[in-house]
């Protein structure tokens, strides 16, 4: 997979987006397309929240309406399921409306585990109406094993670790890319996943390829785009310390042998989202985790943190608190990127590179 | 899969083994078949030691021919590829190999990343013989992700881990849970690897299943047999800070939720095989980590070392010295499990299982 590989997204289409039941707080994929995508959300469909607006529930984005059923999309282009359950499986109450999409002649884009493109009713469908089925989870032909050499291109590699899954990963690495650039910093942003790789248009899937591909497929992306940048940031997932997705983690840490980690968390989150019974690793003990895992393939350290705040609500001064008691705990910077910044935590993360950038541009 | 899922390996079977190249030290599905399978070896296949036999190079097994290729091999019913290359590619120059022992009705057995059931040449062959292809490394439909629930079984899980791939965690396993066996203890083993499950006839590759349910793959055999046993052994695979395989080897750590831990090592070996840019990490250092990264989803600890010392030869006073060295540095019992036997770790392994076993039947 490499940036010239398309998922079908090139910019300024229309989309609608599936997050039944589960827009905005558990629909991480489709907030992450209302934020960062390159589409026009044309209206979201979650039935538990039919007749409300985008904007009652997420404040500083485009708006659109939050609709029942397909039925009521206006004209678009895609529908996007922007769903990402745990187990990755499709629920077949989404069925009537990527059939009601397909026979509307619209593309229909997922990142499940379960690939439409295996579905036979959708496949039908998508040839009778000339509409095109995409799985971005899909990982393409020709992944394999890791070599160790993510460290020999040009970049620097910024990779976004985790004390759980949601804590802001992906947020926090396109806030910092978007905010590196900025700065006149030419950064590149390494897709992971499902909605980074919607948002990005390429990507490998990482949680979806031959586990013993796991870092080689972190490696080829770094490897392909590596040297055409001066700083990459790597979207992470999971956590190291998941008791179902470290696997992920590890590979992805490895594979990509940052220099730089940012450790992504959830203000008073205090068990792993789904699994009630493991309570967090307090932060300390993870930053000595990752680091040291890290370093028998390649050094690195912590040397920022991002705390999603959200939880606090409107309440700044309450969530400023917090990123502060987060930086000290962490012994580094810390933002919530969404809120107060990527900004807050560049200098840290950046050190060293515009400087580098400079230099090789004036060989 | 569970152990009933049978990979065509009822015992008896009288099979041949292809190694073109690496028989012995770099084929150890080879060396494992020969030392635990359940069949008769009738023939190695490997050409640059042909018209050699079997015990010029392994001893402690029962002898065979080695030969050029497959026409030379006596009567047999199955041909097993015995080689696991970096990587899991089928190398071409093995196709007339495989070609003629489907002629003759054989079945073939292979653990490669390659699929044979995906070879149309081979399929087609096997079809016309009424010979059967078996990937053993093909995972079964059904298998997702770990709901961290391994450590609920009745059974104490032991979990062999290594300082770098091939340091001997299958063979340390298996002898572990002969050794067991002897004593009277009710053992299991949990097969994770081709070789593994090509021996029990059962099994999950964890390094072929999908990244995102590496753990998951492992929780379910545990789960499956888990309070069949008092004791079960799990097949560890690669190393924790291996530069391509970590991700398989912490989805083991964390799906297996294991108890105790018997960390593998070989001798002098100073840097990862196939990685030589990167040094072992020091014994210690790895203890730390195993434990460290395995506590915040279930407390573990190292109880006990495994050192090959093949390279010693027959100096069987300078491998007791590198196994004692190395008690030293693990500050715990250690064995060479194949020169000395696992029995002289045995009793740390095992701390109160046959105890408990006792006290579940008195009930």
């Amino acid at each position: 997979m490499t940036p010239d590989a398309n998922h079908a997204t090139e910019g300024g289409r229309r989309i609608a987006v599936l997050a039944h039941g589960k827009f905005p707080d558990r629909a991480k994929t489709a907030v992450g397309l209302l934020r960062y995508g390159p589409h026009e959300v044309v209206a979201v469909l979650d039935r538990d929240n039919a007749g409300s607006r985008v904007n009652d529930h997420v404040a500083d984005v485009d708006d659109a309406p939050v609709v029942e059923r397909f039925d009521e999309v206006p004209e678009c282009d895609a529908l996007v399921v922007g769903i990402a359950p745990i187990g990755g499986g499709f629920d077949d109450s989404w069925r009537p409306d990527v059939r009601a999409a397909l026979e509307r002649g619209c593309d229909v884009q997922a990142g499940l585990h379960y690939f439409l493109t295996e579905d036979e009713e959708f496949v039908e469908l998508a040839e009778e109406h000339d509409a095109t089925l995409d799985d971005v989870r899909k990982p393409h032909d020709g992944i394999g094993v890791a070599e160790g050499k993510a460290a020999d291109v040009d970049a620097e590699v910024v990779l976004t670790v985790g004390t759980d899954c949601s804590t802001g990963k992906m947020t926090t690495t396109l806030e910092l890319v978007e905010a590196a650039r900025e700065r006149g910093v030419d950064a590149g942003f390494i897709p992971t996943g499902q909605t980074g790789i919607m948002i990005a248009g390429w990507g490998n899937p990482i949680d979806r390829v031959v586990s013993d591909f796991t870092a080689g497929a972190v490696e080829e992306m770094i490897l392909e785009t590596g040297n055409d940048h001066d700083v990459l940031f790597v979207e992470g997932q999971g956590a190291i310390v998941h008791p179902a997705y470290s696997a992920v983690t590890c590979g992805i840490l490895h594979g990509s042998m940052a220099d730089r980690l940012v450790l992504c968390h959830e203000v008073d989150r205090d068990a792993i989202h789904g699994y009630e019974s493991f309570p967090t690793t307090d932060v300390p003990t993870l930053v000595d985790l990752y680091e040291g895992l890290a370093a028998p393939v390649h050094e690195t350290e912590v040397v920022a943190g991002a705390l999603n705040t959200r939880t606090h609500g409107d309440d700044a001064e309450a969530a400023r608190d917090a990123v502060e008691a987060y930086a000290d705990e962490l012994d580094a910077p810390a933002t919530d990127p969404v809120r107060f910044g990527a900004d807050e935590i560049l200098d840290v993360v950046l050190d060293g590179v515009a400087a580098e950038s400079n230099a090789v541009e004036g060989e």
